[in-house]
């Protein structure tokens, strides 16, 4: 196979997309989308696209109904549990929702959960057995055995 | 507002660890997770989690049911239509369900759409207005402006 391991674009669909691109204008984050349709938003390593929910089910033609959980969950690794405490703050002072406050997990990081304004679930955690490089991006032991 | 701009990792309920391994495994890639009850796949830029759908939500603290369309779709950006033509195929002789075929998309792009195992959706494009890097990550015209 010579499929790439590359996520380029994660896009998520949202209900108001002028709403929903001014929540993530709010953490400090530059829309550089040149068409008013979709948001993107450059991340560390890749892209993160908005689109509203309908047309994003229309362009992958499904049904565009769903509800409950969507077994999907972003996760931002911080550098500390300070960074955790400090940015699960942001994102909620944002208009986000806490789902789970900063703790101690079992798998022995520190780890809380925020949902955007439609539901999207982003893991906001610090793990003592991973780093981060000079660009912020994860590097996990078992990773880079 | 201090919060950086970053995907960490996306991580995909699925329905049976060990089929959706192996499944991304036929893909190429590389299982690095040293615990059990999780899949990490180093992506160009970020990492792909793969969890049990439930643990995966009980995690967020979310009741686990969900069905529909998940408003969320991952994009592996490629460098031509014909890699866009051979990669679609390499999905489908993994396992992977066609949802759309690869075709001319509106915005003047070559898109196609597959579902995983657990009907999680990638769109494998091509962009004529983007490059990739030489890590294979997505330049965007209006981002790099």
């Amino acid at each position: 196979m010579t499929v790439p391991n590359r996520i380029s674009i994660v896009t998520l669909g949202v209900a108001d997309l002028a709403r929903s691109t001014a929540f993530y204008e709010s953490l400090g984050w530059t829309n550089s989308a040149t068409a008013p349709a979709i948001s993107f938003f450059e991340m560390q390593g890749s892209i993160l696209g908005l689109y509203e929910w309908s047309a994003l089910a229309d362009d992958a033609k499904v049904p565009a109904e769903g509800s409950g959980f969507r077994g999907v969950a972003l996760a931002m690794n911080l550098a500390s549990t300070d960074e955790v405490d400090t940015v699960f703050a942001e994102w909620l002072a944002a208009g986000a929702t806490s789902a789970v406050e900063p703790h101690k997990a079992f798998w022995g990081g520190y780890s809380s959960y925020v949902a955007d304004l439609d539901g999207h679930l982003w893991e906001l955690a610090y793990n003592p057995y991973a780093s981060l490089d000079a660009d912020g991006r994860l590097v996990m032991g078992g990773l880079s055995d």
